[in-house]
């Protein structure tokens, strides 16, 4: 019987040694207390699930990407995306006129769905400019918002060539009809800051003497708001001369206001207003806007809301988010999440981008919230 | 020409205001200045692919998962997992013998590979036991340690029957080669604390009166380490009354220490030494310990390091982690990723779980580091 004895000894000794030693907090408790991990439930946390869709789906030699949000007009569904066809060579082939990326030589295109599961190709929104136009090498990333009787398309536009160093410029295009016929503004709303200086004459766009503002190299992804009697142009930039840190990529947001549609946009002096992010999804709660951030930077992967459109908070923290996504607009006053219920976004596969559909799955707050008891009264 | 004079209307307008408006901090710059988000380069940032293995892939009824680390043992590669056959059923079903999850009714197996791509599954290595003992229901999640001469397995055990308030615990099994045989230590050599209490007779695990230490209810996916002259026991504790927060579901980590490797094995008094993470990945790294954290809590995807092996701070923002891997184990001073370079982890698919295989993807690090000439000297 010397089993039960050393257990008993055993346990006696660790019991012992866990009172003598008095309780400490580690540093991630300490982090966790300052940082409110646990002072917030899950009101904000989400996950996704995903689901094909019939008429934007896998194609051959066609690249089909960069949903838009999705409008219902009229009872009917429609997002406008980046669309373009044949493989891309990258930079640095010594030919100009070669395609670089899937997002090269691109036009606008459009989609109409009475379901959001199946969806019919309505054709091209909006081309690519003449010949030396600030928009005659590729239209791609469009975003839409409604408002007042018009529609309003906001877009990346390159001007050829498409180098590593070269400036992106954001379009935008005007229309009284989701179906067009839509008027582009004349210049670009919105253009990198000239504030970075390029080392060398290599086309290297890490390779500068100094980086410039964050947005110095590229303004990426637009997204436009009718907010605070203001619009309000979301977007991501790049830096010149970008760096990979700690969180990967250095992406951050911005944002620019103007007190009419065309502009002139006014870069917001607290810019950038995140310091995390790729693609730009928004959308309006309350008094507020909410962001989620994805893919790139030490914060990606969270859901953030600023009260004033500008000064984010992180809210939570999630996991396996679309990239890239279109949701169904959508507002409320009393559910956060309301603009990310549903939507379209873009997934690569075989070498071709194709557009796919996801929903919010909240199975786990419902599970937690069903079958809590602890805390309830 | 009214199109010129507008526009240069509009940029001194933009450059005024721009101008007079004095640049301000956003709350997302204050927070990355705070977080020091910045001030830490990619050294601990990675990526990782992953691509299929022969000799334990997916197979009709059958689950293999959990794949503790990878030891190299004489010019060959070993690894043990959670090894079970036919489908679960879930709780509630009234009937107390059948298979709840695919970790029900497990036993540990193991295989050996020459080149870590085509494994050969060698057989049990450690069964169920019993009728009446602690493990006779499952055993599972299992970790390798080879250290001086002998090879420890330490895994979850659960006791018949398995419901959802059930208390697991962790057993150990030693051997002197990887082929065994392994003896059994006779009792568990951690057990979840005796702190929470449930509130009603319902098998309801989320229904407390009070939850009880991080680690009340669950001591999940063990680890053990000869470390500081000791045997260092991480694992991940589940409280009774487990609730949502903003960062999803509340999982933390503990560590037990013991001077002998049977035990006794006393708490930490830092515990929880993480806030997050799901299955646990350490390796150790100079004087300290690093831990990649996945899956759940509000640091998911993050990389940290102890230099004391209890107390961990974020080192970096990562993404596509593999979930629940068992990576090779390799010991460096200057590469703060050598314990995570390529190692096995499970996947679910058509209701199976089967291995796989990842490997560090650092193209992302090369590439910014090849391109980059700024801060170059």
């Amino acid at each position: 019987m010397d089993q039960p004895y050393k257990i008993y000894v055993c346990s006696f000794h660790t019991i012992l040694l866990e009172v003598i030693m008095q309780k400490k907090e580690s540093i991630a408790t300490i982090r966790a207390r300052e940082r409110k991990y646990f002072e917030r439930g899950p009101e904000w946390f989400c996950e996704f699930r995903y689901s094909k869709i019939k008429g934007l789906d896998q194609e051959e030699n066609v690249n089909r990407r960069d949903p838009s949000a999705v409008l219902c007009v009229d009872g009917t569904y429609y997002t406008w995306y980046t669309k373009n066809t044949g493989p891309h060579a990258g930079f640095g082939t010594g030919d100009l006129d070669a395609k670089v990326w899937p997002w090269d030589y691109s036009e606008i295109w459009y989609a109409s769905s009475k379901d959001g599961y199946t969806w019919k190709e309505e054709g091209r929104a909006v081309g690519r400019g003449e010949k030396g136009c600030y928009d005659d090498r590729s239209v791609f990333t469009p975003e839409i918002l409604q408002h007042d009787g018009h529609f309003y398309l906001v877009y990346q536009a390159v001007q050829h060539p498409y180098l590593r160093r070269t400036k992106n410029t954001i379009g935008m295009a005007i229309a009284e009809s989701p179906h067009g016929p839509w008027k582009k503004v004349d210049q670009p709303i919105l253009k990198p800051t000239d504030t970075g200086e390029w080392l060398g004459e290599e086309d290297n766009h890490l390779s500068v003497k100094h980086k410039g503002e964050f947005d110095s190299h590229k303004v990426h992804d637009p997204v436009l708001f009718y907010y605070r009697d203001k619009y309000y142009l979301y977007y991501k930039g790049e830096t010149m001369g970008e760096q990979l840190y700690m969180g990967g990529r250095e992406t951050k947001w911005g944002v620019a206001i103007a007190d009419n549609p065309t502009g002139p946009y006014v870069r917001s002096p607290y810019n950038p207003i995140t310091n995390s992010g790729h693609e730009t999804i928004l959308w309006p709660y309350k008094e507020g806007m909410v962001a989620m951030l994805t893919t790139d930077g030490p914060e990606k992967n969270t859901i953030q809301y600023a009260e004033d459109g500008i000064n984010f908070n992180i809210m939570s923290m999630i996991k396996n988010a679309p990239e890239a996504p279109g949701p169904f607009r959508s507002y409320s006053t009393t559910d956060p999440l309301c603009g990310i219920k549903w939507g379209l976004y873009h997934i690569c596969h075989d070498g071709w981008n194709y557009i796919v559909r996801f929903d919010m799955d909240l199975w786990q707050r419902e599970y937690y919230h069903e079958r809590r008891s602890f805390n309830d009264k």
